[in-house]
């Protein structure tokens, strides 16, 4: 860590020095944020005028006050968390600010928040791998949704060089507030494929990540996201996007070379779509999710048995209050169904290192 | 501008109400923030424990204070400036804040600025076409970098699913302190080629933005930006950029068919590269650069006149304290060879402004 943050803050540095296109360049004082040391971290902020400063970081309970010290630089230094990505941010006077030391940056939902790596074990593939494959943004028309839309589209080292080869295509959905990016930004897909693939874990896969807000056309100001309008995304998402990538990449157009997972919102587009697709996708994997309980959820389950599957993979965190339960009602509808499936119970709640922990797990056990 | 600031302040409302997934996505009160009424635009801020706010935009001079309204709102209202894309951001209690309630955000280095964009027929080319070409990150090992290192690369709308049509191909390079994703994300570059190709007003092309900075291996904490060392980063531009893209591109491997154009540093680039491989990029396009003065420009030109180009096409700001003084030594320089080029000066000096223009303008006159 100590290594990767050195590395950042010189390239901060050099970059403002040479910053010549830079309308406004100055950084104000080149204060180092974060820092850390052994199993400390340490933030620092400058801001003279400032009367209060806190930390605020997703893997802390609440606010976390700093002191100011020499030159209007305030800082706190706590225990460093365990190796993961986390988030965090500052509040100055009551409004979040970002670390201007730190330009790693992730987009959640509305909400642009710093970067901090932990790394180690649980992290490693959660960074970039050597060989790496290409993220594109593409736009198809949607003649259900009556709008074109941009969906993020990996395509593994070595597509572009192997023009023959044909790949299984993974479909991984987001959840509410996320968009096309969620998963690439904040679920560091590609590294995570990236670091598999490289090390012989993972098949070389396709990971299609749509837009699931029906309404929205792309990550941005260029449409209105709103929730509802299910159906007609699913029926898109099936009836639309699954052609327009087998038809414009080199994607194995069979069940078997097709997996749907999804959290969330996301996990409901995936028992959803193969719901209503029943052996359209072999390889369903919904997190964080489970299912309503309803009176034609066997009827439902019976299909996707009727037409066949290689995998059905529950995941969900123990403290999960949104899903945990349905989660339950979903493993326990699969046994009764007499379903062969996979349920992944985890730590932790409805949070992103929950979803990259899933993708790293289940990736590796996808086209097998 | 109204209508689609609207619809962005709506998206945050909806996105904030569904963000399930966000661990902690209150976003303080639904203020709008900001709002155009006819020729006036206000900016809105809650930050009801600062003792002073200001707002900064890159088209006004100095801070603009904002004053504390009802609900701790600190508010102020202008002249909306005429149409362009502008960045702006807050200042409370002397720290950068960007504004919570607009999530059009642009990285300019290593600070997130908010984007303010107000429509009209100088800014209609920077909005979404309706027909969009694809944004791909790709990366490429570089043996003389002794790195692998990012690129951004745009292809037309079209080209996936016209798998035997081959295009020529724009290089088109940053300035110091950007990196692969300035042009596309400052630069509007793949929404000016999309308008410009719908419209007809130029060819469909692949547009190729790599890294300029030698030692980095991609935007981001990925590596160290520094300056110096041009000469094996003009070498793996030529060398291993150019047969990458001709031999993982369906790229037309001509001269006539490769343009290379950069602004400041990436004009510098432009100018090397042209000097130290004439004959290889036709199309020659520096922006807000120039040359500097030498005793081997003259015959460093006549290189070029002697291997012949199509178009030499020099763009500068009158106010550009950085380049207009080279610019003026480069359009004597190609006059005193005897070489026809056009030199293109606008109002403005060294700014995104004028190269979104220059890009808009010469894309119109490439390859033809």
């Amino acid at each position: 860590m100590k290594r990767i943050l050195t590395i950042v803050a010189v390239a901060m540095l050099t970059v403002a020095a040479s910053a010549q296109e830079l309308a406004n360049f100055s950084r104000g004082a080149a204060v180092k944020s974060p820092e850390i040391n052994g199993d400390k971290v340490t933030f620092r902020l400058s801001a003279n005028y400032a009367t209060q400063v806190n930390l605020t970081g997703n893997w802390l309970q609440g606010a976390v006050p700093m002191a100011k010290g020499e030159k209007g630089v305030w800082e706190v230094t706590i225990d460093a968390p365990e190796p993961e990505i986390y988030t965090y941010s500052f509040t100055v006077d009551g409004v979040t600010v970002a670390d201007p030391q730190n330009y790693y940056v992730q987009r959640d939902g509305t909400r642009y928040l710093n970067m901090l790596i932990v790394p180690g074990e649980r992290s490693e593939n959660y960074v970039e791998a050597n060989k790496r494959g290409t993220v594109a943004y593409r736009w198809y028309d949607s003649k259900i949704l009556g709008i074109n839309r941009r969906m993020t589209v990996y395509t593994p080292y070595g597509y572009e060089s192997n023009p023959k080869a044909k790949y299984p295509v993974l479909y991984l959905l987001h959840g509410g507030g996320g968009d096309e990016e969620a998963w690439s930004s904040m679920g560091r897909a590609a590294q995570i494929l990236d670091n598999l693939i490289e090390k012989g874990l993972a098949k070389p896969m396709i990971v299609v990540m749509p837009n699931g807000n029906p309404t929205q056309q792309a990550a941005g100001p260029m449409g209105l996201p709103t929730s509802g309008k299910n159906e007609p995304y699913i029926k898109s998402l099936v009836e639309e996007i699954v052609p327009f990538i087998e038809k414009e990449y080199r994607a194995i157009a069979k069940p078997e070379s097709r997996a749907i997972a999804g959290l969330s919102m996301g996990g409901g587009h995936t028992t959803s779509a193969t719901i209503t697709y029943p052996g359209k996708f072999s390889w369903i994997l919904p997190m964080s999710a489970g299912i309503r309980e309803s009176d034609h959820l066997d009827a439902d389950l019976q299909g996707i048995k009727k037409a066949g599957y290689k995998l059905y993979w529950v995941g969900c965190g123990s403290a999960d209050a949104l899903a945990y339960k349905n989660t339950q009602v979903l493993d326990e509808a699969l046994t009764r169904n007499g379903m062969e499936h996979v349920t992944f119970i985890s730590d932790g709640g409805h949070e992103w290192k929950n979803w990259r922990l899933y993708l790293n797990t289940f990736a590796q056990l996808l086209f097998k």
